[in-house]
C-alpha cells in the first residue's frame, strides 16, 4: 500500500489525518490476518521516526525520506512524487524479485507513485480515491478554496492508469465513472467498516461518568478535523437558532467539538472558536483536542447525538462509528452519508446546510425520547452492517480481479 | 537529456524559453557531431506535436505526454514528475537494454526525473541547474515572487543525486557548493558558446538597412524575455535619465526591446509598455516579438550596444551572442555576466541597478566613439572564446567522469 501524505499510524482528527487513516489501517491489519502480509509506504515527517515499524503482525510501515521532515504543506507534496518513487522502488530492490503482488493506492498523490511502481514490478496497480477534487469543488464550503487544477490533472492520470478502482460507496463508483471516466468494469464498490469491539463496548451512562458530563445533558458531538468542508459552523449556528427559540434547554446542553484544525482550516484555527463566542455559545460549547480511538468511543457513547453537517464525504467514518455506539446521527445528505445513515432508522439525513433545517432536526431527536430509543436501536442494527472483516474480503477480491484484468502495457 | 518544462524547439524569447532551449539544442548537435547521439525527452504542449522530431542529424527530440498539452503553469508541472518519468521509463523499454549510457538533466524538474531514470537504467546522472532558486531568491527583482521552497528542496535533492554537475561559470559552481552542499569533485566548469556563423557574420550598415534603422541613430538594444527578473524596466528608467539631462539626444535614439513576457512577467504583459508611456518613451521605445536566431543576429548587429540589466543571470547569453556580433554590451556585475563580459574590454559592468549609473554608462558608450570601436573589437575577441564545440567537448569528458565516480547506489 502507499499512503504518501499521511500515516496510518498518525492520530485522526489532526493534520491530514482522518478517516483515511484509520481506513488504511485497519484494512491492512484484516488483509494480515486474512494471509496477506502488507507493507504500508509513507513519507516520513520526523527524524525520530524508524524506517520500519510493525504496525501489527504481517503489516508494516515503511517511512520513506522524501523532502524535510517537517515544514511541507500539502501543497508542496507533488514536488516530491518523483523522489518520493525513487525511495520506493530502491526499497523493493533489497527484496527478491517479485516480492510484491500488487500496488494499492491511497489518495490520488499515492496513486501518481503507484502507476510508477505498477510499471516497474509488472503488478497490477489497485486505487482508492478516497475523496476528489471534481467533487469537492462542485460542493465548495464558503471560504473554502478549489482544488488546484493539478489535482484533477493528477487524478484523472491515475484513473486511466488503475487496473481497478475502490469506490466506498455506489455514488463515488458513479463519480469516478462520469466525472473521471473511469471504465465502469474496473470500479468495485467496497463499504469501508468499523470496529465493534472499540466502538460498540461502552454503556452511555458509564461513559458519561467517565467524561465527567451530567447523565440529564443533551450531548450534541461533532467529530472530525476542522476544516470548512467538515462544516462544525452549522452545528454551531443550529444551536443558536435552537437556543433562541428554547431558552429553557440552555442549562441541560453540551456541544463538544472533538477534532483539531486541518487543511485551509489551519489558515484560521481560531475562527470556529470566535464563531462560538459571536453566537453568544461559549457556556455551551466544549473544544476538545483529537483523542485516539477508544477515547472517541467514549465520546460517542457518552452523546445524545452526533452531527456530521460536512459538505461532503466519500464515506462518512464518523457517522458509522458513532452508530457503532448506538448514538444516531444527524447527517447532511451528501456523499456518502446517504449509504451510511438509514434516514428515520438510524439517524436523520438533512437536505443543505439551513442552520433552521439543522436546529429542527437536532429538536426532534433531543425532544423526542421514543424517537431517540428507535434511532439508537436502529444505529446499532446499521453498524453492523459495515465490517472490515468484509472490507478486507472484497478488497482481496478487487486484488485479483486486478490480476485478470491488468492492463496490457509493457512493464519498464 | 531531459528538459522536461521547455523544449529546444521552442522559440527562444517567449514563454519559458531562453538561453536555456538554445543551450540544450546547440550542444546536443555537437555532441552529436562528435559520435554522441542525443535523445531529449520534453513535455509535449500541443497535440499537434508528433512523438519524435529529428532536430538535427543524430538528435532527436522525444514528446512525452504527461498532462494537458496547453495551460499547464510552471507551478503546476512538479504535479506531472512522476508520470512524466513513467513515461520516460515506458519509451527506454522500446530500445534494447543499455541503449542509453548518461542521462543529462537540465533545470531541475528534470533532474528530479534524471534521478529515477540513473536508478533505474544504472548509468551516470549528468546535472546542469541553469537557474538556481537559491541564488534567484536572494537576488529578486522588486515584484517579483520568490521561488517556493519546493524547488529548494528539489533542487537540493537533485544536487545530492546528480554524479557530476555542469555549472556554467565558476561563480555557479561556487554556489553549487556553498549553497547545496555540492561536494567540489562533483562539479565542472563549462562555458556555454556561441555560434560565430549565426552571430558574427552580419555587417552593422547593412543590418540597420535590413531593419530600416537610421544609419546615424543610437540603438539600445534589450533582448531577452519580459520578466522582472530580466529587469528591462532599468533600461528605460536609464534612457529617460538619459533624456533628460541630454534632450538633443532624443531624435537620434531607437531603444527596441525584442522578447515576449514570461514568468512573473505574464501577470502583467503590459506593464513594461505602460512604464514606457508614463516615463514618455514611447517615440523612442520600439517593442518587437521574439525573433529566430538568425534575425536576432541582425538586431544585435544593428545595435550600438546591447544592455544586459539582469538581477541575475547563470550565464548570459545574450551578452555573449551580441559581442558575437561586435557589439558592446553594457551588463549588470551580477552572476556569468561578470565572466562573459570584460569591464572596459568588450563592455560595461554596472553595479547594481540605479537608472543614473546605467545612464552613465550608456553615454560613455554612445558619446564616445573611440570607446566604442574598442569595445567592440574586444566584444569579437572576447565572443571566440566560446564555442560550443568546446563546450561539447567538455561535457563528453564530464559524463565520461561522472561513469568512472558513479555514486554507489542500488539501480532499481
Amino acid at each position: 500500500m502507499i499512503s504518501l501524505h499521511t500515516s496510518p499510524l498518525d492520530q485522526p482528527g489532526t493534520g491530514d489525518a482522518g478517516g483515511m487513516n484509520v481506513y488504511v489501517l485497519e484494512v491492512a491489519k484484516r488483509l494480515a490476518r486474512q494471509g496477506a502480509a502488507v507493507d504500508i509506504f509513507t513519507r516520513a515527517t520526523s527524524s525520530t521516526l524508524p524506517a520500519v515499524v510493525e504496525a501489527a503482525d504481517g503489516v508494516l510501515v515503511r517511512h520513506v525520506a522524501s523532502g524535510p521532515f517537517e515544514g511541507l504543506t500539502k501543497g508542496e507534496l507533488p514536488a516530491q512524487l518523483c523522489t518520493f518513487a525513487r525511495e520506493v522502488l530502491r526499497t523493493e530492490t533489497l527484496h527478491p524479485i517479485g516480492h510484491y503482488d500488487v500496488v494499492h493506492s491511497h489518495y490520488w498523490l499515492s496513486g501518481q507513485v503507484g502507476a510508477l511502481a505498477r510499471d516497474r514490478w509488472g503488478v497490477p496497480l489497485v486505487h482508492s480515491m478516497h475523496t476528489m477534487a471534481k467533487v469537492k469543488n462542485a460542493a465548495l464550503a464558503a471560504g473554502d478554496a478549489p482544488e488546484p487544477s493539478g489535482r484533477l490533472i493528477g487524478e484523472e492520470q491515475v484513473v486511466a492508469a488503475a487496473d481497478m478502482l475502490i469506490a466506498n460507496t455506489e455514488l463515488e463508483a458513479r463519480q469516478l465513472v462520469d466525472l473521471y471516466g473511469a471504465e465502469p468494469g474496473r470500479v468495485e464498490v467496497i463499504h469501508p467498516g468499523v470496529d465493534l469491539s472499540v466502538f460498540g463496548r461502552n454503556q452511555p451512562a458509564a461513559a458519561r461518568r467517565e467524561l465527567g458530563l451530567p447523565l440529564d445533558a443533551h450531548v450534541l458531538l461533532f467529530a472530525g478535523r476542522i476544516q470548512p468542508l467538515k462544516a462544525p459552523d452549522v452545528l454551531l449556528r443550529a444551536v443558536a437558532v435552537l437556543l433562541e427559540e428554547d431558552p429553557e434547554l440552555r442549562s441541560r446542553l453540551v456541544v463538544p467539538i472533538v477534532g483539531g484544525p486541518s487543511g485551509s482550516g489551519l489558515e484560521h484555527p481560531e475562527s470556529l472558536a470566535q464563531l462560538s463566542s459571536d453566537l453568544g455559545l461559549d457556556d455551551v460549547v466544549r473544544f476538545v483536542p483529537p483523542v485516539d480511538q477508544s477515547r472517541l468511543a467514549t465520546w460517542y457513547a457518552a452523546s445524545t447525538l452526533v452531527a456530521v453537517p460536512s459538505h461532503n464525504e466519500s464515506f462518512g467514518l464518523v457517522a458509522v462509528e458513532a452508530q457503532a455506539a448506538g448514538t444516531p446521527v444527524v447527517a447532511a445528505a451528501v456523499g456518502g452519508l446517504t449509504t451510511v445513515v438509514d434516514d428515520g432508522v438510524s439517524g436523520l439525513l438533512v437536505d443543505g446546510h439551513d442552520p433552521r433545517d439543522w436546529a429542527a432536526a437536532l429538536r426532534r431527536v433531543i425532544c423526542d425520547p421514543a424517537l431517540r430509543a428507535r434511532l439508537s436501536a436502529g444505529a446499532s442494527a446499521q453498524a453492523r452492517m459495515f465490517a472490515w472483516e468484509r472490507t478486507a474480503q472484497l478488497t482481496l477480491e478487487t486484488y485479483d480481479r486486478a490480476r485478470s484484468l491488468m492492463r496490457m502495457d509493457v512493464a519498464v
